[in-house]
């Protein structure tokens, strides 16, 4: 069974109805309470998401928070509180604490969101899970994007992966991608000014891979894509950056003939046009060619 | 360094100031908009809280919901959502999956809670985290008991600890031992009775032993305890029932001269008095003799 398939198997015992607004398939669940109230969680494990080797727990804590500040920057909301759930295979050294706990509220409050607490239990591996809560007024989702619609995304991508390579090939990477696998910057100011314009159609972060995280974007909205252009990374490769993974930028849909308004409204910092969407249904091509959803999966 | 000590030393990293109205030493965190907002968490680990000997999947998924549901009873609240994040150690076969959520689904729904989502990884171990959110018009803390209050609790305690003992030697418990451990029940309908009544000072559920949650309410309220009777559930011994823990009962303390009233708030259903509350902070006694505070701590 892959995720994806434990997913969807596991979806029937979701809720359904008001006041939830979508549970699987979404970078958060929303719910809607006086607006929209926006859950999520994401955990990391000792050998199977970092090792100890290359990862500070300072990096280890800060990167929690990040991939867990994505998903609510992929909705366009707003990050408000988390609590951790820890499991540590002995009694934790003081030092360890300290910076875990220091890399997990720096990068919390970064960008506007506290620690609330949580339980810690022994466990005979070290594993982390954060869950944030956050809010949106007009959350935006996978689901929307049309035909025609040109595709963004907030940065080159493959940096994370690329440093990940050097990682495992027990070496040093460079320090700007180094920083992209351990300190990835998740873009909670992009995703809120996206919303408040009203100027995107659909909305995912990448986690999985660009192809991968296109291809849920392209299902939720029955639509496919052609891609012309990927942005590569600085010493990353085209398949790093198309299928690599943990980059936490922002892909996007918007209509075309409004570029002028949506660079207006984030400030004229820059994007990344990829191609635009069509009425294939599922269908990915990449320079004229179809190209399989490759990408990171976690059962796989 | 003991749990207490960890938990005493990972606090500074907690938010402090509004909308922020609780973080450590309380059942859930509380925070503040539109009412108060209740958020918890709890993790059972394999091996750490449970073993698959005696625990059927089903078990567990409702034991996980149980356990995060007792923490918002604790503050009489009404639970609303629930994200789970589940650490397996290999592709998941289908019918444990389609057990474990059941019990998990069948617990939250019963007590007006839905699964919204979530996350699942690989992991060398089994363990299950559920975060867990809802509200409260009028949350009841730990803080704010005084000297003369009676202490209740709310059913004879012990039960689960037993029923453990019986499953550690190997052996099948009586039915209701069982029960206890396996399916214990959240007082969730008690806690928004009590909640609404105004009848109660303070509150805390029993998870780690009467003994330690009581100092804990005792310490956070700054005053002592002596306890007269202690009712014991039937095959359960008088130190099970001191220092057992699990029992997911609702102790809490209530001026006295209003016994009426609390009964008639809650509908008549049965409460243990204990004893009263003391002006000797800190110091619990049991039939005039100091007792320490004992009980189960996950790092000891």
């Amino acid at each position: 069974m892959t995720e994806e398939e434990f997913l969807k198997y596991v979806s029937r015992y979701h809720s359904k109805g008001s006041p939830v607004v979508r549970t699987e398939e979404e970078d958060c669940a929303v719910w809607e309470e006086d607006g929209f109230r926006l859950f999520t969680a994401d955990a990391m494990v000792e050998g199977v998401h970092f090792r100890w080797a290359y990862f500070s727990p300072y990096a280890l804590g800060w990167k929690l928070a990040a991939v867990n500040l994505s998903d609510i920057a992929a909705m366009g909301g707003t990050p408000q509180g988390a609590l951790l759930i820890l499991g540590w295979p002995r009694v934790p050294e003081k030092s360890l604490i300290e910076e875990f706990y220091r890399g997990l509220t720096e990068g919390l409050s970064r960008f506007g969101a506290g620690l609330l607490g949580g339980d810690t239990v022994k466990s005979p591996v070290f594993w982390a899970g954060l869950f944030l809560f956050g809010r949106a007024t007009r959350p935006i989702f996978r689901q929307g994007a049309q035909p025609g619609d040109l595709i963004y995304v907030s940065r080159p991508l493959g940096a994370s992966a690329a440093a990940l390579r050097w990682f495992e090939e027990g070496k040093d990477p460079p320090e700007a991608l180094k920083k992209a696998h351990l300190f990835p910057e998740p873009e909670v100011e992009l995703g809120r000014r996206l919303a408040e314009a009203g100027l995107v159609s659909a909305m995912i972060d990448i986690s999985d891979g660009l192809l991968l995280d296109l291809s849920r974007l392209c299902r939720a909205s029955g639509v496919g894509a052609e891609l012309e252009n990927i942005p590569v990374a600085e010493g990353a490769t085209e398949e790093e950056a198309l299928s690599g993974g943990e980059d936490y930028a922002l892909l996007f849909a918007a209509p075309p003939g409004k570029e002028k308004d949506l660079f207006r409204a984030i400030g004229d910092r820059p994007l990344y046009p990829l191609g635009h969407l069509t009425q294939k249904a599922g269908l990915i091509s990449f320079r004229g060619r179809p190209i399989s959803a490759r990408g990171f999966d976690h059962f796989n």
